[in-house]
């Protein structure tokens, strides 16, 4: 049963990701950071996402030999919606096939390693030098700057610095290692001299902090590459679902406060541990760590109180980026390590989405252009003639399987994708035994339920004596009365095992989608713009597979007006950021600009918040697609 | 018989020294970092020293009445080198009577207290800022930033940063206030906010820190006003009189290092509490420390092994200057204070001579320049059509009082000047009833005993029947057989109390001039200059008065070939390179520029080493004056 881990290498951006066998070819290129166009839909009608591989090209799927010429398929072609990837590949995505704002992102941020490396503030050198003779009596930290002469001019620094911690040791190791090592600098500062050639071992880990969800990845700061992906539940969970629950149970004393702190850092560590482990990696070659999560998340991560955080107005103790020395944050990486903390734009428009307009490039975008990222809380941001407003939605995690009776992350075993023709089928990470929904298996499963009529718009579940005669009866059986008379939607059942939707999961999914529906609403109202002006919607989050845009509109999570080649899926554009971020000193200063020049719109308080929430409380009524 | 405390403020500057009344105008001066030109050596005949005081001027002497006009002295004109000091006064030195190279230094580190401002790296600013409101979401941080607006644009920075520790407290701090109070900023970072406004109380320290001597200074960075001056014994003296026997001991184990440390980081921190106690200051307001020492000292300050200085060639371990967080030093002052740390020229010429350069200008003054700072480690360096050499002399602590039997340091009580009429005279610190011999009344009764023809070239003390009849009776009955029948000069007796000069005390005195004469005559002839053509002096240290030039010369201090007016004395310019780095980034860079600049002489490996230390050990034939 044991899906096998494939590694995909992007251009432009030779980004390496590592997928399991199986995955869609745009998937893939979606955790690169790059998104591929896909004006239809993903159904291999319009021939826009095409891609090349380097490597050996899988054999052509049907829909494939209609839309590209033999010497096209021939030259390794294929198109991104619909190419499956079965071993490690190599490929190529042209400009045209990326998405508009994309593209101008990916080439900044790329130019091949050298430029990457050269854009990192750590270096690391191996060096040679003469140890002190009768003729020259040069000081120990002078000579190394000597050596590493040509790297300090190029920065053009004045000199090489380091603190006394560095100082108390360089002395005895130089001596031991013969004046040869290898020296590690970030800026013009020495943080680390140790013998041998390792001046390719320098890492980076990024972390998207999510309220529910945490993941992680480990990266090669000279190539960019991912060495290892991996994600976890926030340990905080315990103390709330939610950040206004937890902001309650740390204003409480000082204790609860640290005991956050410290469950959150422990969850980073291990998983910091973890990934290096996984990729053969020391931990002591980690010398970034770069961390994106809302605003409340960010604070309890650096133990700041977010009290501030839970009376109105909702102030962030801080707005501008942090860069924190590991000394204070006890990660277990390199002990002169510096971890970067996303700017903020508000208190609940957090370092998530400013990570997010980085990956995406939005305020470039044309026309008026939207981003939902959803989230425990959803992010909403509307990008228009070079502005940008953002508001928040409080989703809740229904999205990220949690509070649903049978909800899972998007890992192994979740159930990603469902579609309802003559029974109810679905698709599941890895090809594993279905063990429960991820975020986009639920949003399919009511979409499809709304589609059928399994599923009222007032959001009521019907069981299969309640449906017409028009279901088919293979789905008719699958809606039971369950515990206490409530209806279910069983989906997979083998012996104790059993994945299903219960009315309650439903309620879950209409108040997260409702709050979504709600907050795009309200934010255009705000700008004077309409959903039907929208020229692009990027549809973010880590909340599992592409989403089908039909049934994303039925529940109301996607303005209904919308016709589907202005809708894109964008993945977890938090992660993608904070993995620029972190090997990027540009990309640090860009997400601090993007970060104030974004405006803060707070939705509650708008006169018709009450009404809208109450509207959006049923899924709207919709003839999609276009 | 206590000596009342007398503040004088000199300008250019803005100078304010402390010193006791009756100190000489010129000393006074040289403690503010004045070198006052004396031509004729403080006869008052030249008339080239003059001064004018802004308040009452004293009486003039009889001199005075000769030398200058009635409408001089009645503008307040007088003699820098003949006026005593009985009350706090205002006294500016125009540019004519400074001593060439100082004219432009002050002028230039100067410029009022606006630039001197300026060129802090600590500003502190009391704020009122509008508290959050539903209209402004702002985060705190950034809400501190818009009222400290005007400071951040001057200073062209990206934005306010603060570290975790900071933030932590910064929420309640800000909400207690009722967000008003007083930041404190090092460049763009955040590292203080208290209520109230305190924006002047900020405060700088700065630390001579000699093998025998520590001298130390608080200073209002505003003003850049002496607030308090105190001197102490070094306590790592137990451990060793020179740098070499403290090397040794600390390579013996770590132990030995820590302790050495820690006893030198004490008595800087016991100094430091005394100064800020002395002048009603809180510790908690000291954002900056200073510190100048030769390399040796400054390593063992920051608690790093000396080791390499311990053996051939004598590397240090770092050459240019540190700056190290106060919380890596324990120095009892604001946590989040640094300690700047003078950048190191050699092994054995350290952060003590470049401070000495930064404060007397020495590379641009005119001719061959040589400048002798004289403390246990004897520095010396040669400036040439804008280039500098610098050596090193082992001159041992004489000069400083230890190691001679009634040796002490310049404070009160000590013996400071010496003159053989009728009878041996001098004068007391303070006017006090003398308690020993301080360096320059060592100097001073050396001289005037080898005048007098009671000391011989070879450095044997007579007694009084081996002198001939020449000497006035009073001084033979000084000159008596004491402890074992080693000839002792008496200088004072009463009761138990008593001050003599000892055959041994002789015996270091050469040691001392030697060792200094026989660098200065190796420097320059590596250099290809014979002691005739230069064209300046400066003589500098720590060790009390300005010693008088025909001693200095005679005892072999200073080559006896010049003529009086090409020597100057410049006091302790250690601590006064050391005050004006305390409350100057630009000085700090200037200083960095300096040690760099200065190329490092290893006097040792001159073939005629051992044959000029031999030669040097008979007092030089010697026809002084000029």
């Amino acid at each position: 049963m044991s899906v096998p881990s494939i590694r995909i290498t992007f251009h432009p951006g030779s980004h390496t990701v590592t997928c399991l066998s199986g995955a869609l070819l745009i998937e893939a290129a979606a955790r690169a950071g790059l998104i591929i166009d896909t004006p239809c839909g993903g159904a291999g009608t319009c021939g826009k996402c095409k891609v090349r591989f380097e490597t050996e090209a899988p054999s052509p799927t049907a829909t494939e030999v209609v839309r590209l010429t033999a010497a096209e398929r021939d030259a390794g072609w294929r198109l991104a919606c619909q190419t499956r990837l079965l071993q490690d590949a190599c490929i190529m995505a042209p400009p045209e096939s990326l998405f508009s704002g994309q593209h101008q992102i990916q080439t900044t941020s790329d130019q091949d390693h050298i430029r990457r490396s050269a854009d990192a503030d750590i270096f690391r050198q191996y060096i040679e030098t003469a140890p002190p003779a009768l003729s020259d009596d040069t000081s120990d930290l002078l000579r190394l700057e000597s050596a590493l002469n040509h790297r300090l001019e190029g920065a053009n620094m004045t000199g090489l610095t380091a603190s006394l911690e560095v100082l108390r040791d360089l002395g005895p190791a130089l001596r031991k290692a013969g004046f040869r090592g290898t020296a590690t600098l970030r800026d013009n500062e020495l943080i680390d001299f140790e013998p041998g050639d390792t001046a390719a071992n320098a890492y980076a880990l990024a972390f998207d902090i999510g309220t529910t969800t945490l993941v992680g990845a480990l990266l090669q700061v000279s190539s960019g590459e991912d060495l290892a992906v991996a994600s976890a539940m926030n340990p905080q969970t315990a103390y709330g679902d939610d950040v206004l629950s937890r902001i309650a149970r740390t204003s409480q004393d000082d204790v609860a406060l640290h005991e956050m702190q410290h469950c959150i850092v422990k969850a980073v560590r291990d998983m910091a541990t973890a990934l290096c482990a996984q990729a053969g990696v020391s931990t002591g070659h980690v010398f970034t760590v770069c961390v994106a999560g809302n605003t409340t998340m960010q604070q309890l991560f650096c133990g700041l109180s977010p009290a501030s955080l839970g009376v109105v107005p909702f102030v962030p103790l801080f707005g501008r980026g942090l860069t924190v020395p590991a000394a204070a944050l006890n990660l277990g990486v390199h002990p002169r390590a510096q971890t970067h903390v996303f700017p903020v734009i508000g208190g609940f428009v957090g370092g998530d989405t400013v990570a997010g307009l980085l990956a995406t490039g939005m305020r470039e975008l044309a026309g008026p252009a939207l981003m939902v990222d959803i989230g425990t809380n959803g992010e909403i941001v509307l990008a228009h003639e070079g502005r940008l407003w953002a508001a928040s939605a409080a989703a809740g995690p229904a999205f990220e399987g949690a509070r649903i009776s049978c909800g899972m992350r998007a890992t192994k075993g979740a159930i990603e994708k469902v579609i309802i023709n003559n029974d109810i089928e679905f698709g599941v990470i890895g090809g594993a035994t279905p063990a429960g929904l991820c975020g986009s298996g639920l949003i399919d499963l009511c979409g499809e339920l709304l589609k059928a009529g399994a599923l009222g718009r007032d959001g009521r579940l019907k069981t299969g004596d309640e449906t017409d005669g028009t279901l088919p009866e293979p789905v008719r059986a699958r809606l039971r009365a369950g515990v206490n008379g409530e209806p279910e939607c069983v989906l997979y059942e083998s012996g104790s095992s059993r994945v299903s939707l219960t009315q309650r999961d439903v309620r879950e999914l209409q108040l997260g989608a409702g709050a979504i529906r709600v907050g795009v609403r309200l934010l255009l109202k705000q700008t004077g713009l309409l959903p039907k002006d929208l020229k692009q919607v990027l549809i973010a989050g880590g909340f599992g597979s592409f989403i089908r845009r039909d049934n994303a509109q039925r529940i109301g999570l996607i303005p209904h007006e919308l016709s589907h080649e202005r809708i894109r899926f964008a993945g977890n554009i938090t992660f993608s950021g904070a993995k620029w971020a972190a090997l990027s000193r540009q990309a640090r200063k860009q997400a601090e600009i993007l970060a104030r020049q974004t405006h803060h719109v707070d939705l509650s308080r708008d006169e018709d918040f009450a009404l809208e929430f109450a509207m959006a409380m049923q899924f709207p009524e919709v003839r999609t697609g276009g």
